[in-house]
């Protein structure tokens, strides 16, 4: 049976165009095995749908109202209830859809969800992940900006959801899961770490111990827990390398003076700089899911292109398919 | 007068000899303005400082006992009290030195300096600030590990001193002070974050407001504060970009295949991409001063080379002239 998507077609800095581009590419490749929900103002998607060749696996979600990036999260959900996060959503509580993407607002979408889908049983802070690169690899981070003041018990739960998606998702077998903070010892941190390597180290999960900030791109762990205030700090500092490195570049260059001899040589530090940024460029995982929320809902970055639209469309349904929400309700009500 | 500067010859990574290797350096270029006291066991340190030419302007204080780099800082400080770091804060207590500078245990160094020196009057937390690099320059971030939990009145004074600090060692006049957060209105953050918020919009400080992690290297403020948890979670991740993108990049160069012809290219590359790694590289900066405490104390890495080294000695002398302490205690005594 196909996994019915919704997307939030005015979610993204670049939508609906890019979005509807996005379900373009992802109907090519995807074959019979994703049904897709276009959720914006109907009539306007519509005149704009003309990428999208075969219209009758794309269905129309007429909503209105628009939520901007910028808008804060609490007035646009009082204010707009008949917003594309809202009525995407909306789609999925009444059980229209199996999972809801969006690149848009995603303190509206985080907020929202909370409130139309509420949380799964047993779990106290829904958390959402990102995926960092490392030198093997790549490993998930989790919180980075659902939750701002942690108790150690919800960085345990952070560390339990973050394992499922790690290893139903991504793909990786008992993940080793590893506590950001300041130093190797158990004693070392603030007082969330300190009790949260305790409370870790009681766990049946694959726990490795803290992880510092210089470990985590060096494939220290799988799966890395912190609290939302330092994980978004930490992501949005890595996704600034891949605009503070090519400037620093062109002005080591700009120093070397230029002659033609070289261009033969800038041709190759431009490709080489361009497949290792690719790296720190997250659209590769197109986006995450929010765990714990009672649905499946992935988020993207507001800049996402096409491609990381089709891409998360496609984690959308492997979210669906391999039953992260089914897997994190069961671990938690064991691990209770 | 010459400004005295006692140096644990035993802190480093590849101590005595790169210290030994950092005086002579620095003799070299200062003139008659340092006088240099090694701290260390003196027989050891005599036999092995051939490098220094002209002994008559370096002393020897003798310090048979060595902490560690990896030693947990509270047992060495019990277990040890004829250590380097101990008797040269012990030089400083004592009107022997103006400034002590280590490359050694920072906990170690920190956590003595606390026990030895003691805080200036109005200040509750010492802390110590790093030197970021920006698209056009640097910026002070601060607390980077001296303090786990903060409240929002340390994130105040942390302001307070590192302004002081980036006005008059870094020269950076009416410091723009940052608080680094998860957005840019007033109301986002932790708890601390939003208290902090209205505290220094309250005092005379140039307060610019919320930094994003993705703002701190656009120059989007000249000093940062945070908690020591996020700063140093994120000093150490800022300082693992410069091993792992050029083993990344590496990685990238052996994936094109190598023939000759590419050869003047990737000389060309590695002088670009060293050039830029040289930007976080903080041995630049040589080391930073723990602020807030009762004397002049100057942290450094651990993996400092002895041009570090001779850097962090001149800083620690232009810390002395420039009266650091003395000027952040008049300011914090008139905030109250």
């Amino acid at each position: 049976m196909a996994v019915r998507v919704a997307i939030d077609a005015m979610g993204g800095d670049a939508a609906p165009d890019v979005v509807i581009e996005g379900v373009a590419r992802l109907l090519e490749s995807a074959g019979e095995a994703i049904d897709i929900s276009l959720v914006g103002p109907e009539e306007t998607l519509r005149e704009r749908a003309g990428a999208i060749g075969d219209h009758s696996r794309v269905h129309f979600v007429d909503a209105p109202e628009v939520i901007e990036m910028d808008e804060p999260p609490a007035a646009a959900l009082k204010g707009k209830p008949r917003s594309s996060i809202h009525l995407g959503l909306g789609s999925l509580g009444d059980g229209r859809a199996d999972a809801f993407v969006s690149a848009g607002n995603t303190g509206a979408v985080m907020a929202a969800a909370m409130l139309l889908l509420g949380r799964l049983p047993a779990v106290s802070r829904p958390a959402l992940p990102t995926i960092f690169p490392t030198l093997k690899g790549h490993c998930v981070v989790l919180d980075v900006g659902a939750n701002m003041d942690c108790r150690p018990e919800h960085l345990v739960q952070f560390a339990q959801m973050g394992s499922v998606y790690s290893e139903r998702v991504l793909g990786c077998e008992r993940p080793r899961v590893g506590l950001l903070n300041v130093g190797e010892e158990p004693s070392k941190g603030n007082d969330a770490a300190k009790a949260a390597h305790a409370l870790l180290s009681d766990t049946d999960l694959n726990f490795v111990g803290n992880v510092e900030g210089g470990d985590l791109m060096l494939d220290a762990a799988d799966v890395v827990v912190c609290d939302g205030f330092v994980g978004n700090v930490l992501l949005k500092f890595g996704e600034s390398i891949k605009t503070v490195l090519p400037a620093l570049i062109r002005g080591e260059v700009a120093a070397l003076g230029t002659n033609s001899a070289r261009d033969e040589s800038l041709a190759l530090l431009q490709r080489v700089l361009g497949g290792v940024m690719k790296r720190f460029s997250y659209e590769e995982f197109g986006g995450t899911p929010l765990l714990g929320v009672d649905g499946n809902v992935l988020i993207g970055h507001g800049g996402s292109s096409s491609r990381a639209i089709a891409r998360m469309i496609e984690v959308a349904a492997e979210v669906v398919r391999s039953d992260v929400r089914g897997t994190i309700a069961g671990a938690l009500a064991t691990q209770g």
